[in-house]
Parts: structure tokens; C-alpha cells; sequence
């Protein structure tokens, strides 16, 4: 098929969408909330009531006692004083009481037990008491026949509580909506099976079903369907007879083996087919027999995107409820956003709180970079008629975390160590209410974002050429105006990443003058490119004689991955990128890896928290030990202050 | 026993509490997260993880398209332009891929479909490609190795897909802690009992069962426990022996029939008994046999909140979780509300937005008035070195609902009908987003809300002596400074309420007259006084030859309740009161009852809402007529504007 006879996608814009859907459904008979079905009052939490429930009986249903006590008629208690008690004959006149207890017939009033002097065969007062006193009436909390709770409304303990006291057992709410949601794709697998090149593990129906029953419906996962249209007719007629709603994960775009519109279409109605949005513009908004039948996209972020805007508010109309708002907050962008004009677009945001602003940092934009979103704090949306929003400008964040998690959220931005996981780990462990959240986009992105102020440290490793000295010239040069407390975390071992069994019997740079090494190098302002270079320079090695110098990667991952594929015979990385892809590891070089502190935030006591696993944590370092590549011996030191 | 021997609980300040059974529970080794247990994936949504989770596998594994066209080699690609078309052969130097298939080896590039010309044995294309141009590096999204998802995290749809995707089908969780909930009390009887006088329904069991399912523990209610030491103490040995927490509700106070301190005194140690708040003060802080042990109060609200207060934190210890802060917001308060030095006092409050201020309003404080609790919008805190606090005052409301459900509420303070309770729920049922919110204090009462601006609308059944007219002259005369629009709602019978069969023979007012009936009247101020006393002038009844016109009730239902008790003969009130405990009911009058609405508020799309139901809806209006004792004629219509 060539670009002339390419199936597009339509670009209608999402409010477009949602309308021409909503009235589609509501002309298929989709508009009203599902019927009610009986539940045990003691099953209701977070059911939703289909009808008012009016109290059957009063609470309480008889006078009781509101205090421990005695019952008296209150017009016998005339005239008690301090100076002349009076006395009152048991069970004549006085007849003891619990709290709860029915009032006896005829007594309309309690004296605490507190007020009461006993006397042989009697009680003595030393007050009156006024009529009623003490005295829970009957309907005081509930009364018959008021209502108690109304229709549409999301049970809570307290509504239980309330029900039962009102003499219900049982409560009308609405039937959970059954939601199918079938994985297709003839790539997708199990999670769990065993992979093979090419397999896609089937991780979004998982997610998808997990939103579903968090939004209050009964989710389906059904078995995977390979890329077959009979198949997959099947599959969706089958869900559709015993759903009230079908999600089709993926093959909703428009490419050779996008087969879920074309079959949708011969089952139903496709009344959408592409939303003007990024990510997830691949929808399908369809009807099939009188049940909505939705196509979502295959990446992941696109997939968990477009159920939030397209299926969410139907489950929700399907029980009766209404969408409850996003939680927003207001933030400041730290750097520009660009965006396509005539695309809404969804960007994900960290926040950091700093100097008392919340700036908001946009993250990797890819729509399969699901740990972009596992990581994210909220979601910022760029209007079509939009090219982008400046940075500095507010911006409206619809939250993912609650605002405190995200004051209590140390933001680490800068180069990435697995030992930054392993201390942000700790932090957790402890629940000290503290988390880490790290970024990584190398070590002088880490200063930038400390000079920006979106974190309050940077992992970082840059060697002063001049002084031999790592972190501290960059800092002074970079950071003039910020105060930076430089911390040591670890020693590391930088090496020669290599395939399995180091064919071509790679020992140190030395090697990378030979014609038949082809290296992948990092990109310029790496810490490790520093080092490349200072190595290199004191070898007399000309870089521009070796091979694949210019081949520029931006993560030790990426160095590691170019081996596997045989696009390099090596390039230089940490341990760990080597064992994340079983590769072999030749360690030619030590380097500092520190973290530089915004001091402004040294003394605050989610730095301290941090910085004490750092320097008083046994098991934290001794983890980082067993995983070998490292040296400890300064760990936690303050290298400088500057 | 008198009140020399009387029991006293302890004034435990409520951080000392807290702080001494804190330091009990570490002593007692009750100070960790429970070990973990392996769950399904699939299974772990809302469940809290035991271990960090670390990636087994990068995502994705192997090099990918990340669009559908064609791989190719970017080094085959140089020189191609709009101009001239470079031409590559299919498969030699093109290989057809989709999004999501494995790059084939040797093959650096993706050419998107849309930028390719098919011809004979191969393509054309107009551009050359970068390396790496459209394709998925391995570990672009997940690199092998690093941290997923920490310790001590709870799980989230995106957590489940990410831990899939990084080569995971199950995740070591925190155990749900087991929490026993042991209902006590000889007069407790089991939800649909047959009641009789003293019986009390045990919801309270049922309500702190579901509290702790929402904390995320999995909760066991037990069998009614009767009021006797050793059945007791054999409950509790056996709840402990099988849980990580045992609740016993109530009996912790210090009464002739609360057991369960002793009791549990014999078993364990009590380490609290008696905390400084109010509701409350009856709690128990206990641990038996390493477990703790905690006796709760009886009165639902009390119960509640001290089991927020004191087992919520143990619940979210033992998951490795942080007890989320509760959303807390500024609001003015209404009126002046007292308290008792030295008691921590928590007050509810009602919400309301007036004028663009957020007024903060109390309920009513009762223990026992679960339906406050059910209704309230927030709670206050007044510190026990406080009197109380003065009305205007800023406070910091603790909230129970979502604030954009607050802003959404249409807060109506008056007189009560069974009327507005059918008008709330229909504005539920169309799940326009609104609410109402009724609080009942009378017609004068709700005048003087509307005057202080605490509400939006008031009902009203004031009549002017002077003019025969309602409601209007009592606006004039007490809102001056308020425009007002006054909409009917109802006309409604008012009656006499007399025990079934109407043994006396009442007809009418005349039959005040009689010394042999005795009559229950509402207080000044209220719409049915006002109307009793415009009756008895125009007959030229003395009040004070009606016997117990002194005696005065607050509402319809306590005047009926002063008839079922015998303590009067007859009141004056509406039907549904009649209805509610099952007493006949002699029409005497008739009464326009109407809904003051503040003008700045008649526009708002929420008072339009409920106006569009009061004028439009004809299942309300015939649900109304239904009822009986409603005439509908003037439903709806605007009765004055003043």
C-alpha cells in the first residue's frame, strides 16, 4: 500500500468526539443508569444506590436513656436542692437505667448516676430535673418514613450504618457495568510467557480492566485475539451479548494489521474513527447491537489516556454517578512545551515544590513510555489552536498524586545510578512519608534543571579536565548563583560494555585505535563523554581515527543496546547496563558519582531523612556493595560546599 | 452504686493517648509493616507492595518499529530527495514492518508508510532517514535492573501494567491486616430482627467493618457478644488468637454493664482508659497476648471517629502505608460555637458557598445522631484550652466530602417537609451534578440562616397574623437587606395528631377547650405555633386554659413522639409525622409551605436545576400527590419578589 492509497485516520477534535458519541449513544438507547439489583446492606460499600432509601423505622424507636442513671417522672423531682435533698422510692418514683435502655412507662426524664446518692430502698437527689432530661426521644437521629439516603449515591460506612439503623437489611443499588476488554494483536503474549523476539507482552488489558473496576464496573479480560477478522468478529459478538460495554485493545489505527475498525463497521456503527489528540489518536467510537464498542490504541500511555476520556464517563453513567473532577493544581512551566497547532495535546508533568513555587517539568512525551506515567504527577493539556506554552507561564496540572505526596516528593534530576533507585527505595521502606522521584537526563542536564530550580539535587559525574577533579568545577562554572552542597553517594566502575564472551578481546581504550573496534560514544555534556575524551586525550588518541565516534548515544542503556545489536563493538557505560542486557563488562576507570544539594533544601527534613540513609543506613549500603561496581568509602561525605 | 463509688475514666489528652499507646505497641513489637505474601498481578490493585519491585526484563526487549512502514539501513538512505527519488530494494535494502515488530537485523531506520512510493521489487523515497529514526530502542521504556515500583507502594492500574511489562506475573504484598470487630450488648440485636422496646440494631459492627475494608484491612465481624464477663473474655481470646487487631464496640465506658475494660484488664493491659475528647471519651488502649486491643465507644459518632482517630494508624502501619493526610479547607464559621475547657471538642459542620465564602455551619453535636454525621460536610477540632470559638471566625474545616461535591450543593436551612427530601432525591436521580443539602431548624430559623448567609434557600410556613398571608410579611420584616424570591412549593394539610382510633374524639381546636385533653405544642418561632395560636385567637380560646400549651417540642415528629408516649393527648402537626409512627391524624388546616431563595442565587444553574424539577417534573409533582396531604396547585409559581 503506498502513501496514495493510505487509509487516514479522521482528525476530529475531542469535544467533537465526545458530543457526536454521546448523542450516538443516547439515539442507540445508551443515555439512562443500569437497573438496580438487591445487596446485603453489609456488601453495599461503594455500591450505588438505584433508589431513595426512606426510613422504615425511627432511631430510636422507643424513648431511652441518654445517660447512665435512674428514670424518674420529672414532676417528682420538684423541689431537690443541694440543702434539701429529696428522696425518691425505687422503682416507685426511680428506676435504674444504662445508657440505652427504654425509658419505663409513665418516666420522662434521667438523673445521671453521678447526681444520685443511694439510700436504703430508695435514691436521693439534690437538683430537679426538667422533663426530658436525658432522654433520647423516639426519631431523635432517625425518623420514619424521611429519607435517608437518595438515589445515585455512592455508599459509605457511614450510609450503612445509617440504613441499618433505619430497619434496612438490603439496598437497591445499581448492577456493576460489565466492561469486556479484548487484547488483539497476533504479537501480543501472555505475561509470562516465554519471549521470543517480536512478542509484546499483554500488560494494557491488565491496566485496562484494573481502571475499569476502580470506576466502579465489573471488568473481562478476555483471551487474546490474534489478527484475524473472523476471529475477531467473534470475539467481539460474543463480548457484546454479555457486556455492557466493549473495549478493543489495539489494532484501532488505520495500518495493514488494523483490522478492529473494518470489523467494527460490519457489526455495527462507527460513528468516530481518529481524535485529534497526542497521544491517542487511533480511537474507535463505535455501537454494536445497542452496546458502545470502543477501540482503544495500543501504547500504553494512548491506551490509559483515551479510556480515561472516552469509557470512564460511560461506566460512570451506567451507574448513576457523575465523573468526579480531576483534582488541578496550578504550577509553573519550567521550560517551553512545543505541541503541533491543530492537536490537543496531553503532556505529563513532574512537580517540585521550589522556593515556594510548584513548577511543573514536562516528561518524556513518547506514548509507549509507560514508566513516564507510573513516574508522572499530573497531566498538562496543550489546546489545539496552541503551538506550545512558553516556559514560566501557569499552567493548569490535572493531578495523578495527592498535592501533600507531591510536597513530600524529593525531586532528583541528573544523571541516573542504580543506586538511586536502591536510596529512593530505603526512603520508602522507612515510611518516613518521603519518596524520591528521579529523572534522568544526564549529569549537566541535572545542573541545568538545579539552575532552573525544578529539583532539589542532581545525581552527577563530570570530570574538571583541568583539575582532574569531578562535579565541582561544573558546579562553579554552571551554578554561579546557587548555593550547592556537594554530597558524595559512590565510587563507580566505568567500562567497556561488550557481547558475551568479548569476541574482539577488548582490554582498554587503547583498543579503540584498532580498524576492526567500532565504538558508540555518548553524547556531548555526558559525564561519561567526558571521560571518553580526558582518556583519549592522555592516550594521544586522535578521535576523529576512531570508528563510530560521532555515533552518539544519551543513556548507558542505549550504549549497551547498540552492542547487542551489532551496531558497535563497544562503547563505554556502568556495570549495570552490561548486566541489564547480559553483556560482558571491561572496568577501565573509577569515577565519583555525587549528588549536588540545593542547600536552600540541605537543613529541610526531607533531605535529612535522605542524606541519614546515606550516611548511617548499614543495609542501604551494603546493598549497594553486593551489586558490585562500586566503592563505598566516601559515602555521604560533603565534598564541598559551594 | 453511688456516686462515691462511681468508676471514672481517665482525661488522657488525645496526643498523649496516642503517644503513650504508640510507644505500648513498640514495646509490644507491634511497630512493623506485616511480612509480605505473593500475589497474582492481576489480583493487586489497591494492594501494597512488600518488596521493591526491579525490572526482570527491558521494555521494550528488542529493537522495534515504532511506526508502520519499512526498516532500512539509513546508510542506503543518503542522497534521497524530493527531487531524487532513491529507489531500494524489497528485502535486501527494505523490509515492510508495523509498529511493534522487531527491527530485522542489520536494519537501523523506519520509513513511514506515508513517506513511501511502492514500485516493482522495491520503494521509492524522498528523504533520507537519521539513524534510528522511528524505532524503539531496547529498555527505551524499562531498563532490565532498575527500580519499578519501591517498597511500601500502593498499587495503581499503571503500577500493574509496568511490573508486567518489566517480565513480572506476581508481586510480593503486604498480608491485609486481619481486624476482629466484636459487637457487645445484651439489648443489641442482629439488622432485620424483630425489635422490641430496648432492642438496639448493632450497626455499628457493620460500619467499622466497612471502615476498615476501606483502610485496606480485611475485617471479620463477629457474633453479638452478650453482656457477661466470660462470654466476653472468651470472644476476645479467640478473635486475638486469630487476628492482628481486635475492636470491641462498646461497653468501654465505666458503667454498671461495661465489661469490657476489666475484662480485657484481665487478659492484657490497659494502657489507656478515658480520652480528653468529645465525642469519644469512653475509648480503650489496650494489647492482649501482642495484639492490640481496642474498646470503642457506643454512640455511632463516637464510635467513628475515635476509630479514625485510634485504628485507622495501626491499620495503615501494618500495610507499610502513610495515613493519607485528610483534605482540610478555610472556612468561616457561621455562628459562635461553645465548648468545654479542657475537653478537645470535633464538631460537624455543613459547607456552604455564600457570596463567594465558604461558611462553615454546626449540626447537631449529639453522640448519637448518626444522621448529622451522614449529612456534614466536615468536621472542626476545638482544643481543649478553648471555650469555644466565636462566630466569623476562620476555622480549618476537616473534610468528608470532595469540595467541587460542596460547591455543587444547594444548601437549604428551614422548616422541614417530607417534600424537599422527594425534590433532593429527584435532583439526584438526573444526576445533574447537584445536590441538596437540608438541614431543619424551623421557618424563623431559616430565615435567620438566609440572613447570616449560611444558606441558599429556606422552606417556610410563617403566617402573618395581621395580613392571613404567608411567609412574605415575616421577610419583609426580618430580611430587609436580602432580596429574596419567594417560590411555593407546597400547600399541606396540618392536623391533629392523635393515638390510633383517636380515642378522645378530637374534631378541631375546640376540643383544647376540654380538661380532659391534654395538648403538646411547638415552640415560638415555628410556623405550626404560629398558626396554633392564629386558630385559638379566632375561636377566643385563653392559651392558658389549653392544658400543656407550655409545653413546647421542636419538631413535627416530637410532638407526635409526646403522643405516642402518652405525655399528651394531641398536637398540632403535618400528616407525614402522623404516618411515621403510626398514628391517626385530624386535618384542621391548610398552610402554604415556600422556598425563600436568595435572588443572587435564583439565576445559578443549580437552583435552576432544582426550580426546572419543582416546575417541569410531573413524576415529582404526582409523587408528591401520592404522599397525600399535599395540595400542588401553586407548585412552582413565584409568590413574591422581595
Amino acid at each position: 500500500m503506498s502513501f496514495k492509497q493510505k487509509k487516514y485516520l479522521s482528525n476530529t477534535p475531542l469535544a467533537d468526539a465526545l458530543h457526536i458519541y454521546n448523542e450516538a449513544l443516547k439515539s442507540s438507547g445508551i443515555c439512562t443508569p443500569l437497573p438496580g439489583e438487591r445487596a446485603a446492606i453489609s456488601d453495599a460499600l461503594g455500591r450505588v444506590t438505584s433508589e431513595a432509601v426512606i426510613a422504615k423505622i425511627s432511631s430510636p424507636f422507643y424513648h431511652s436513656a441518654a445517660m447512665d442513671g435512674y428514670a424518674v417522672k420529672f414532676i417528682d423531682t420538684f423541689g431537690a436542692a443541694e440543702t434539701r435533698p429529696k428522696r425518691l422510692a425505687v422503682p416507685a418514683q426511680a428506676v435504674a437505667v444504662d445508657t440505652g435502655d427504654p425509658m419505663p412507662d409513665g418516666f420522662d426524664a434521667v438523673i445521671m448516676i453521678e447526681d444520685v446518692e443511694k439510700v436504703p430502698d430508695g435514691i436521693e437527689i439534690l437538683k430537679a430535673s426538667t422533663p426530658w432530661q436525658h432522654v433520647r426521644l423516639v426519631g431523635e437521629d432517625i425518623v420514619a418514613t424521611e429519607l435517608i439516603i437518595p438515589e445515585n449515591h455512592l455508599l459509605r460506612p457511614v450510609d450503612m450504618a445509617a440504613m441499618l439503623a433505619s430497619g434496612h437489611t438490603t439496598v437497591m443499588v445499581r448492577r456493576r457495568p460489565a466492561i469486556a476488554v479484548i487484547p488483539t494483536g497476533t504479537e501480543l503474549v501472555e505475561p509470562g510467557s516465554d519471549l521470543k523476539r517480536g512478542d509484546i507482552i499483554d500488560f494494557n488489558s491488565t491496566m485496562l480492566s484494573a481502571m475499569a473496576a476502580e470506576f466502579g464496573a465489573a471488568p473481562s479480560k478476555k483471551k487474546i485475539v490474534k489478527d484475524d477478522a473472523s476471529l475477531l468478529k467473534q470475539a467481539i459478538l460474543d463480548a457484546v451479548a454479555e457486556s455492557d460495554l466493549v473495549v478493543i485493545n489495539a489494532g484501532s489505527s488505520a495500518g495493514r494489521e488494523d483490522l478492529t475498525a473494518p470489523v467494527i463497521a460490519e457489526l455495527g456503527k462507527v460513528f468516530v474513527h481518529g481524535v485529534n489528540i497526542k497521544p491517542g489518536k487511533p480511537v474507535i467510537l463505535a455501537v454494536v447491537q445497542g452496546k458502545p464498542v470502543i477501540g482503544i490504541p495500543g501504547y500504553p500511555v494512548s491506551a490509559a489516556l483515551t479510556f480515561n476520556l472516552f469509557v470512564k464517563p460511560i461506566l460512570y453513567l451506567l451507574q448513576g454517578r457523575i465523573v468526579p473532577p480531576t483534582d488541578t493544581i496550578m504550577a509553573k512551566l519550567s521550560r517551553q512545551v512545543a505541541s503541533s497547532l491543530g492537536q490537543e495535546e496531553f503532556v505529563r508533568v513532574k512537580l517540585g515544590s521550589v522556593s515556594g513555587n510548584l513548577i511543573a517539568t514536562p516528561v518524556t512525551r513518547g506514548a509507549g513510555a509507560l514508566m513516564s506515567l507510573v513516574r508522572a504527577d499530573g497531566i498538562i493539556r496543550i489546546p489545539a489552536e496552541s503551538e506550545g506554552i512558553a516556559g514560566g507561564h501557569e499552567v493548569k496540572v490535572e493531578l495523578l498524586r495527592r498535592p501533600q505526596e507531591i510536597a513530600n516528593t524529593i525531586v532528583c534530576i541528573g544523571s541516573h545510578d542504580n543506586a538511586l533507585d536502591v536510596l529512593g527505595n530505603f526512603l520508602n521502606k522507612q515510611h518516613s512519608g518521603f519518596s524520591l522521584s528521579s529523572a534522568h537526563v544526564g549529569s549537566m542536564g541535572g545542573l541545568l534543571a538545579l539552575k532552573r530550580g525544578e529539583a532539589h539535587l542532581a545525581g552527577t559525574h563530570l570530570l574538571d579536565e583541568a583539575t582532574g577533579e569531578y562535579n565541582v568545577g561544573a558546579i562553579k562554572q554552571y551554578l554561579p548563583d546557587r548555593k550547592i552542597v556537594l554530597v558524595n553517594l559512590v565510587h563507580r566502575t566505568q567500562g567497556f560494555i561488550v557481547p558475551k564472551g568479548n569476541p574482539k578481546g577488548i582490554k582498554g581504550f587503547e583498543d579503540l585505535r584498532r580498524p576492526d573496534v567500532v565504538f558508540v560514544n555518548r553524547q556531548a555534556g555526558a559525564g561519561t563523554r567526558l571521560l571518553t575524551d580526558l582518556y583519549l586525550k592522555r592516550l594521544g588518541i586522535d578521535p576523529n581515527s576512531v570508528k563510530g565516534y560521532h555515533h552518539e548515544e544519551f543513556t548507558h542503556m542505549a550504549v549497551a543496546a547498540a552492542v547487542v545489536s551489532g551496531a558497535a563493538d563497544t562503547g563505554l557505560a556502568v556495570l549495570s547496563a552490561a548486566q541489564a542486557l547480559n553483556l560482558d563488562f571491561v572496568p577501565v576507570a573509577q569515577e565519583r558519582y555525587d549528588l549536588a544539594v540545593l542547600a536552600e533544601y540541605y537543613e529541610t527534613p526531607m533531605l535529612q531523612a535522605l542524606l541519614r540513609i546515606v550516611r548511617e543506613d548499614r543495609d542501604f549500603r551494603e546493598q549497594i556493595v553486593k551489586m558490585g561496581g562500586y566503592d563505598v568509602t566516601e559515602m555521604g561525605r560533603v565534598i564541598a560546599t559551594l
